[in-house]
């Protein structure tokens, strides 16, 4: 079978196709014959070596994907050739809280991801996709939108009483738009482009600003909450954007950590946070029975994920580029099979 | 002023249209001229006795509504005149755990209701009214709405992920379907009327059934959710509606307990509570910082209340008698002034 | 390898010593040579018939018990020969929401219990012990340790600031007090043994009342408690226990239900749940990562488990008998081997 | 009546003793005869202009204080001359969500503190003391002690379970370390003073650590955990003591923010916050009904404040400049009337 595998060094030169054996299921486990994947920015500096500079290589890349079950191991009673599942992100985190070892079993670094056109997991750390979904669409939910739905439902306990600021337009921001109007929410999102920003909007988001026209954004989103401040900003940028968060949040408000900018080290003034009661809370995706709550929650909304252009298996590293230059809205997806 | 008057004896009967002292408010006090009012099954229960046989009276009967401040105490700030507010139903309850204290302090009993053309109240006790809602359908949200507010997302923290069973068609239930919908969970509807669970599709009800065709409607509930059972159960029955939302609900699911029929006292068996990890959670309407979260929800979602039908202000009893038929469909309104 | 069994029929007189083949630990799993288990009332009621008519037997009896790691099969790393382990009751239940597939696996009916020389178990289903404790003490947690642990606390979220009411002086009544001290909550104990009483203010309780003397302990607990009423009641009895709890209880206070006599069906008037706010919430024991939780509180706290009376392995019958007398304080220990 | 009041400027020079008319309690209020009072750091920042340098002067300092109620106001109804209680720090703020406009009622500044004869408050914001405390063990309670049950309990939820990591042994932190004790969790201490870690050991702390000789804690605190790093960090340090804070905290743990060293700003790397799931609590002391919470569970287990050494009235500036000495240990107490 064919993979594309990170291999020889870090960088994107490095990321080849090449032809692998074809796994078997060994006990409790289940083979995918993987149909499509999508990117995170978490896979470009992974293959950058900037995610983590002491991954073993070869790997694997590719952290989301969505298969159908092609052959059971022994013991596995809970799914059935053809039934239509996506691997959780960490494998071996099933709920309750994340300790070491249950986050040292994540896709596309440290193990394996799913670049590849067969792919073994164990039949607990697979979920079942609503029939609604397209295969695309389907394999952009494990990493960007279980974190959202984490951040918001799981730790945020987000109500239709709240307002979340949304930070930019890639995965993750568009889930949190899509998932907060889901919820009832109201939704801010900003951006530096007004095209983005339009089309933002025409998703469901109630106001959006151009952090390039109106760099003080934070001051923008007190205002339009009649100076409370937002309940819930969902934080995905670097250097530059933690000072505008705390200035945009409510007293008693969260900011979701979802994701950093390699390298960004930002002077944080910790008094906002202690006098006005701020929680700050990282979220490292998510466990599969939120997963699977996350699965539910689309099929009652009919949530479409927005998927932003998909890329045939063989233009892999055309869509790490692609992902790479930003300029994309929502996912990026690749499609492995038909 | 004028008002609707409990006085020498419970039941019907005696409730009179009075002329009252048109109050003036106190230190930190309010005064509403009342503008619509809406009833709830407990206003019948107590004009006729039921509900608290040692209330004492005369009584201004009805626990919600909403009017416009047309006069404010020393020290208050944070109202202005025309104002649009509903007075929180426990006029003590502004946050935090209930306490007997704060219980003591409801209106329509013991304290005076909303059916007067003046009424005045703590300026810390009512909250601001969306300005699309029509004065009738802001009359129906202090009981009803808050009751299944509180009992989905403040104590139930329901998610998009949760299916939801509504037992019947009153005033909380389609309160509990609106919410439910504007929060993305699944809803489904019982009723004994095809009618009335037409119009709970129209308002977006996933599945219906009508309990006197089906009576099992515990075992069906269960099939819908493929055997796994129901996250909530809206109970606001009496004896015999528990031993089918016990079948209907999952391991580990909760049910709301926001009504009871008057003398009712089914044999519960404990069982299933044990057995399957249940919550039985009573439900005594809220706190006025939950009833304002739920009015920045409404404005979110554009949520609008059903009102049955609206009475003239002069019409009252006959709105009582309305109500008691139970033939209604959502609220039971009833305009004091324009 | 012995085992109490039962067989052919239920009734502690199908209650025998057998030889059995010894297991051995198939992939991921451990084979324990059991050291000591303890009983409760459900294998009394297993035994009879009382609990699950629908049993199948042959069933190795008992639910609790601790043992040491002689045998691991492949693929497991977490544990070394030697290591004292308990295995948790619900066997495939490892933390999140209870479901029916989860609450499947309870040891001693449906799964094989504790009263065997040897026992296999998932490697991922066992929980180390205390240094300081035991065998006796070890075997007593898995059951009714864990059930006060879950209510009080998995549950409950006690705090200091709270008074718990304790229903007599079993296994799981006495774990709650002994847990409900160590977290620093004010205790109140019911039974109709003043010597019982006597027992278990010198474990820490801070008010005692008998139950024969003074039937009205609901009106006794309030009063201890300014009229407020306690905040948790652990509720273990049936029929005619739950009225004089709910008395007990505070508004907005918690019911946990962890025990029924069986065949119990009281008339619940469900009219102060809805009133008063109050929740009642069914424990059914909990999963592996709160057990592992409560293991490092006993361990913080040095809390010794306490045992009535230690039966040898052949004694076993007798034991149930002990037990069945509701003589007891604490818990009934086997000593299987040492 | 005598007051000390900060006028003319900033600095420790202008805190003078006054003369100032006794304040008569208006409706709703009570007039307490201070009895103690206590310091915290916030009190020797807002002397110096450090803590707001837009507070307006003349100012009676310090935040924490008891008083015996000698006069009440009109309507109040739950106190009686004689009771004894503390106000709360932030006033106007009674429970639930902390707002702007709750926590601008803070004492010692925006309001007048608690260093005079005579003070009134609203009935509404005092708390009764337990019978068994000191008037200067009393007097220590509503900033440092309310602060640390705030961040443990009311947002924290620390079980027996946990480890908490306890910087330094100021008021805050010697409240942390017996409370945490009170409620049955492990609790390491960080101190440069060797003497001073004795005293910590005394108290219950389970282990302690030199920072002078130790500077590299976080990792002393993991191995202590045996690898699993704590479940929760109080954190009172400024710059330089988050990284060792970050290094020490679990994975999916929680380092509350109850300090910051004015004029600190480190430069915080959110990697670790993201990637293993953090999350930083700002805690901004707590609501009255925390503080009533606090009261009870102090009665429940006899918590007794530590008092480091108490000063006379007159004394209070060679108070303030103990504290500021950072020689304490525990909490700087003032007498201010017998």
């Amino acid at each position: 079978m064919k993979a594309f595998v990170l291999d020889g060094g870090f960088g994107l030169e490095n990321l080849k196709l090449r032809e692998l054996a074809t796994p078997a299921p060994g006990p409790g486990q289940v083979r995918l014959r993987m149909l499509a994947a999508s990117l995170n920015y978490r896979d470009v500096l992974m293959a950058r070596g900037l995610y983590n500079p002491r991954q073993r290589l070869p790997l694997v890349v590719a952290s989301d994907g969505v298969g159908t079950v092609d052959a059971v191991g022994e013991g596995v009673t809970q799914w059935r050739l053809g039934d239509r599942v996506c691997p959780n992100f960490v494998q071996g985190w099933v709920s309750g809280e994340p300790t070491r070892d249950k986050l040292r079993t994540s896709l596309g670094g440290p193990l394996d991801g799913t670049l590849a056109e067969y792919r073994v997991f164990d039949a607990s750390s697979v979920v079942a996709v609503p029939a609604a979904l397209t295969d695309e669409a389907a394999a952009t939910l494990p990493c960007a939108g279980l974190t959202a739905w984490s951040a918001l439902v799981t730790q945020g306990r987000l109500t239709a009483a709240d307002t979340v600021l949304v930070l930019g337009t890639g995965g993750v921001s568009i889930f949190t738009l899509q998932i907060a109007k889901l919820i009832g929410a109201r939704v801010l999102v900003t951006s530096s482009s007004d095209e983005k920003l339009a089309r933002a909007r025409a998703l469901g988001a109630d106001e959006t600003i151009n952090y390039r026209t109106v760099p003080e954004w934070g001051k923008w989103a007190k205002e339009l909450t009649a100076g409370r401040g937002v309940d819930h900003v969902m934080e995905v940028g670097g250097a530059g954007t933690l000072e505008q968060s705390l200035r945009a949040v409510r007293i008693g408000g969260t900011i979701s950590i979802v994701g950093v900018l390699a390298g960004s080290a930002p002077a944080l003034n910790l008094l906002p946070v202690l006098m006005q009661n701020i929680r700050l809370q990282g979220v490292i995706v998510g466990h599969r029975e939120g997963f699977e709550e996350f699965m539910r929650a689309i099929e009652h909304g009919s949530l479409t994920p927005v998927v932003d252009r998909t890329f045939p298996f063989e233009d892999t590293v055309a869509a790490f580029e692609h992902l790479a230059s930003g300029s994309h809205f929502g996912k990026v997806a690749i499609r492995i099979a038909n």
